[in-house]
């Protein structure tokens, strides 16, 4: 079981530190190998994403990453941008299959900014494409075209999905309705765009496939609304890339705890990269306050997915559900009348439940 | 003073009557003429934006616009679909500038979905470019081409500004934040989109005109998280066409009621476009239900943008504020305590408030 460690820049060591120690807790064998990626690439190699990292990346089974980005690296070069060593793994190792779970933790309801009765209970899954759309799609640039009679720059991308990369996603979307509520929403913009035209065209077919699972659809402006109206009307989303990044952090967000919550990016072979939703936080990195737990439970994520370890995957979760029950809060989910503790702090109550 | 009058399909031609019946009430010399559009131009003519109704939205001042479309169009082909009708009249009047306001009614607090005090005095201005970006931009299609060595299907779109493009709704946002709170955050995926890249260039060189407002820019995954976290944050918000049409229906969600909501699409003369926030809902078309206020607020909107008769619509927006003071609440705003009235009855009680 190999694992490639990439801590990345801001609170990404900290949190890091404490998901190794949890893995290094259970009575598994693990080899694990640390890596640059994203900022402190960039400053130590002056790429975001080093040949070595991606050749690590490459062989091992698994990844398990911080965070990248931050104000230090915004008036870099585009081609030196953070983002782009996130990006670069995703296309490089094909982690096709994003799977951002939103999950309101009964000890955590306070934390939504919403309403306790249109939240509590709250269990989405969304499953976003990772390596295709306009993230992708070329061409793209920015040029001087005569435009009115005059020269002037213009800024272009293109969206665009193949068929086997639409049926792919929507397969792995199908699969997983089929062990939760068997409801599956597909999100796209088809009045508008013919990309997704084709990707709504696609969920048809795939569904025949699927005849236990109930397969709507939904228009993007919609769902952006109906994820506030009504958050708990689903159970797993299925969207392309753009949508996905704009609809998983809004899902998260309803939350309140995105401190909270795991992903995982997956390749047809269940090889993956093992995230949390959040960002790298450079505003209290190095203060010992940010919140390990999301970093843990995407170990979780990655013991259930690509090592096929339920039964581990489940210790942790179980015993992170432990701390949340006695009460042990970072700054990010701290109320009155619970037990304030930092990254560290946090890290011990994780391994002493374990 | 020449209206274009466009009810449309669903509870369209039901709420309209209401906003018609208003301005006749005004001490004010209207001309209006009625036109189809969407769904019923599609079953009266082929087409969902007919000639003649073009010419007279040309014809006119101002455009007054119900609502559009309904499952009933779904499964004819693509240039026949209702929603073509509004996208073709955004682009032949080249109504770049979508002005779409996100206000909380103090009386309709309850209805939000987010907890009282992180919405009570929500008022947040989303200024939504129309006529550009990936909603019109060529190439476009779905077409077969070879993938990995076999024939399959493909769909694309292209997403596209032009410096003036970018510029011109700039301004827009700008003098808008001058007359409100001179604060301006400007949405982009800079990080990925070169498009975007352009648009927060042009965003910073823009700001320059408008020394005394404070230019933020903000990721649309984070601005799709912060509306949930802190709406309140928000003076203006602008962005790209489809950003805002994603985060604009967010946005309008947080108030828990859309049937207030109006909005009015401009050109560069102030000739407009205006149109409830909301859509055709066809589930409770025909039955006196719909709530008319956001379209009777949208010819408030009228008066203020296109005919300069900033007392009228002010005279409307307090007689709206009266029959919900007064406790007149259509069904979609209903809760115990009030009167639940009816599309017309709503319109009598603004009539009487007049
Ligand atoms: C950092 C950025 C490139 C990335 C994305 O847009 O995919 C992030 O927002 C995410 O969702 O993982
Ligand atoms: C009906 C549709 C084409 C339209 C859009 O996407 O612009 C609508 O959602 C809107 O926001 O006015």
């Amino acid at each position: 079981m190999k694992i490639c460690v990439l801590p990345g820049d801001g609170i990404g060591p900290e949190i890091m530190a404490q998901a190794v120690r949890v893995l290094n807790a259970l009575d598994l064998q693990f080899e694990m190998e640390e890596a640059l990626v994203g900022g402190c690439a960039v400053d130590a190699t002056g790429n975001p994403l080093p040949e070595a990292t991606l050749q690590l990346a490459r062989a091992a089974d698994a990844i398990l990453l911080g965070a990248v980005g931050g104000p230090k690296w915004d008036s870099h070069p585009r081609n030196q941008r953070p983002e782009l060593g996130l990006l670069g793994i995703r296309k490089e190792l094909a982690l096709f299959a994003n799977l951002r779970p939103a999950i309101l933790y009964p000890e955590l309801a306070n934390a939504s900014t919403l309403k306790p009765e249109i939240v509590a209970g709250l269990d989405i899954l969304i499953v976003r494409e990772l390596t295709g759309d306009i993230y992708f799609g070329q061409p793209r640039g920015i040029e001087l075209r005569e435009v009115n009679g005059e020269s002037q720059r213009v800024g272009w991308n293109t969206m665009i999905y193949a068929e086997y990369e639409i049926r792919r996603i929507l397969r792995v979307a199908f699969e997983a309705a089929m062990k939760r509520g068997k409801r599956l929403c597909s999100v796209d913009k088809m009045n508008v765009l013919e990309t997704t035209q084709l990707w709504r065209d696609i969920a048809i077919e795939v569904s025949k496939e699927f005849p236990e699972v109930e397969l709507t659809h939904m228009l993007v402006d919609n769902a952006a609304m109906q994820l506030v109206r009504n958050p708990k009307q689903f159970d797993v989303m299925v969207t392309g890339n753009m949508f996905g990044d704009i609809l998983s952090d809004e899902a998260s967000m309803l939350t309140g705890s995105i401190g909270m919550l795991p992903s995982a990016s997956l390749n047809a072979d269940n090889k993956g990269m093992y995230e949390p939703s959040h960002g790298s936080a450079p505003d209290i990195a190095g203060k010992d306050l940010a919140n390990p737990l999301a970093t843990i439970l995407s170990a979780a994520m990655m013991l259930r997915y690509t090592f096929n370890q339920e039964a581990a995957a489940q210790r942790i979760e179980r015993a992170v559900k432990k701390v949340l029950a006695q009460g042990y809060r970072t700054g990010d989910i701290y109320e009155p009348g619970t037990k304030r503790v930092g990254t560290r702090e946090m890290g011990d109550a994780v391994l002493a439940a374990l």
